[in-house]
């Protein structure tokens, strides 16, 4: 099957040219020598056989030196990567160019408890429209974000709470299958974790945390530039932590859990609540108009018209999640925490609840210097950090 | 100062042969050759030169594998590391073969708050005294474990809560200037988790947690076979997370925390509670005997004659480091969590109540496959771990 493929990087040289061309291109083969710490003539070698290949492209001179001005190097214009970003009632393809900029992207409503093959389909579709806007029909690598546990080696999901028909499903398999390219399939949170790393809040950092809080509550977990999995391939499901000793029952059993107070779910059931009982006239007002169930959104509405429910509801959640963040930041001693997901639109509020318990919970060594951020990315997170998967694959030595 | 040093591995060919040595030796030079995968010239050249270092020695022919046996290569007889470990209230030094085999080691009671002179002082004078006992003057490395935060690539601590006058004191520069070697330092918990890898019960494993509770309880993290040290190098500071929302005062100034519901001076605490209420008479019985306050060792000791008090404070400490870990093995998703420190001393109790909490309140991916063990070597994992750090750092290409 590798035949059919799109080709990659054939040895450890070649993928750190395309990794310095991804991350700071376009270079020269004299740049590319310096960074990579190899000779001019390796470099040389290596550049014309990826231009054989159709990974880089020569494109003109550059600025000079001193001497002759140095042709740069650069990935080759017409590489595309897809990101795909299924969430639990929404998806998202987007098409990137080698360096992993979004070219184009088309977002619809789908609920993911369609289950694998239609989703899959919308997916397929959309991806190829989108392809063939772009004059193409295959890309180089396609990578896919799901809103549950993913066997990341096997490409398929494990057992995804939220998923009805996906557990085991052969995701990377299929997409290869259909696409003829290299797929990569992780969870959503990961993937949004790659996304900020790769182009948003945390491209400086190498190890850092990516808190996601939408329909569930997940966190990635970057340690020296890499994502940390776990051994199971369920590190940072931090959902069902136990934030206090008793309160809402959650549906994996236990009570207590992050996920059941502040999930998307719990919110909107808070929502109603205090939009029933009158405590809240602004959360009613929404909820009338709009004659549909209250969501995350509408708390951070009624929030900014200074309705106290809505922002008692988001000050209990920060604190809740600050108070779970306390613990894993005196734990991990990460360098940066960037908060992103669905609810993170209820902003600058519930940052300042989160950072009010980190900061006085956590140890002082390990806040000293910690930045907890909002994502700069939003939405694009999931299929830029779907499309890095990709061409991690791509740009690796085997 | 580099010359003054015991020589290491100069390049990385040689850093693999030493390390392959230490972690499988003795082998033949077509082993390691296989084992690296480098060619059979290459490892001669690299064992001759190591020979010349004084750091491996031919030790005669092995078994045979068909055609003539060959001379099988391993760490010099004499190579020898010393692996300190300083607690809160003792002071342990070993002396290491090249593999990192204590071959003998003492303790003495040494009160940290002594200050760094007056330690660093003694762990001199008991590391001579074990050397001279070997004929040696000067080991080829020297680790040592601190029980507090530690900066690792200066080598000092760095407001160590329980170490007054430690903050900042030179501990590697002094004791590499006295002993003329290669000095590592540590935190104590980092250090035993080393030890477990390499020796004891996480042999196998590439993450897993080791949590120590003793008089503070702290977590060494492994990553991919390596310690994780957070950015500040801080990691695994878990003593300090919020395990109840309302708790005792802790000296950290938040209420709560794990520390003070069930470090060793807490469970002290609780203990004298219970023998002056009433509560416990074994407790009670225990400190008339002794005249001494009680110790989680005097805990352990009424809990096996069956007291009620003692067992209910095993109990209780033990639900709560399982409510603190079982968040953290969600987090982290480890492979192995090995139990050690003082306070693992009480036993089987304690890792019931501890396992009862991960099991039922970790998410079922995380734990399907996880031990939660106690600590194989006990104490002689800091000393061990100690000794490896040296000894990864001799073995290293720079």
């Amino acid at each position: 099957m590798a035949s059919t493929l799109a080709a990659g990087a054939e040895n450890a040289t070649q993928a750190r040219i395309l990794r310095h061309l991804r991350d700071g291109g376009p270079l020269s083969r004299v740049e590319l020598a310096e960074r990579i710490g190899t000779s001019r003539t390796t470099v040389a070698t290596e550049v014309s056989r990826l231009a054989e290949l159709g990974l880089v492209d020569d494109i003109g001179p550059g600025v000079s030196r001193g001497g002759r001005r140095a042709t740069l190097v650069d990935l080759a214009g017409r590489l595309r990567f897809v990101g795909v970003d299924v969430g639990a009632t929404s998806l998202t393809v987007g098409v990137t160019d080698g360096r992993l900029q979004v070219l184009v992207q088309r977002e619809e409503e789908l609920d993911v408890r369609r289950g694998a093959e239609h989703v899959l389909g919308r997916a397929l579709e959309l991806t190829r429209k989108l392809l063939a806007e772009q004059h193409l029909t295959r890309p180089a690598g396609l990578g896919i974000g799901l809103p549950g546990p993913v066997n990341f080696h096997a490409g398929t999901p494990v057992a995804p709470p939220i998923m009805p028909g996906w557990d085991g499903y052969p995701v990377r398999e299929v997409l290869a299958r259909e696409l003829g390219c290299h797929v990569l399939v992780d969870n959503d949170v990961n993937a949004m974790a790659l996304g900020e790393l790769h182009a948003g809040v945390a491209r400086s950092a190498r190890d850092f945390l990516f808190v996601k809080i939408g329909t569930g509550i997940g966190c990635g977990i970057v340690v020296d530039g890499r994502l940390y999995r776990g051994v199971d391939g369920c590190a940072g499901d931090i959902g069902h932590i136990q934030a206090e000793e008793s309160g809402p029952a959650c549906a994996c059993g236990n009570s207590g859990c992050l996920e059941a107070f502040f999930g998307g779910a719990a919110l909107a059931r808070d929502a109603a609540a205090a939009a029933r009982s009158g405590r809240s006239p602004e959360l009613a007002a929404l909820a009338a108009a709009s004659g549909a169930p209250l969501t995350a959104a509408d708390v951070g509405t009624a929030a900014r018209h200074g309705d106290q429910a809505a922002l008692a509801l988001i000050r209990d959640g920060g604190r809740r999640v600050g108070t779970v963040l306390a613990g894993l930041v005196s734990f991990f001693n990460p360098g940066l925490v960037v908060i992103g997901g669905g609810v993170s639109g209820l902003g600058h509020l519930l940052l300042a609840e989160i950072r009010g318990v980190v900061y006085r919970r956590s140890l002082p060594l390990a806040t000293g210097n910690l930045p907890v951020v909002l994502t700069e990315l939003g939405d694009a997170a999931g299929i830029v950090g779907a499309a890095r998967l990709a061409s991690d694959a791509l740009y690796s030595p085997d």
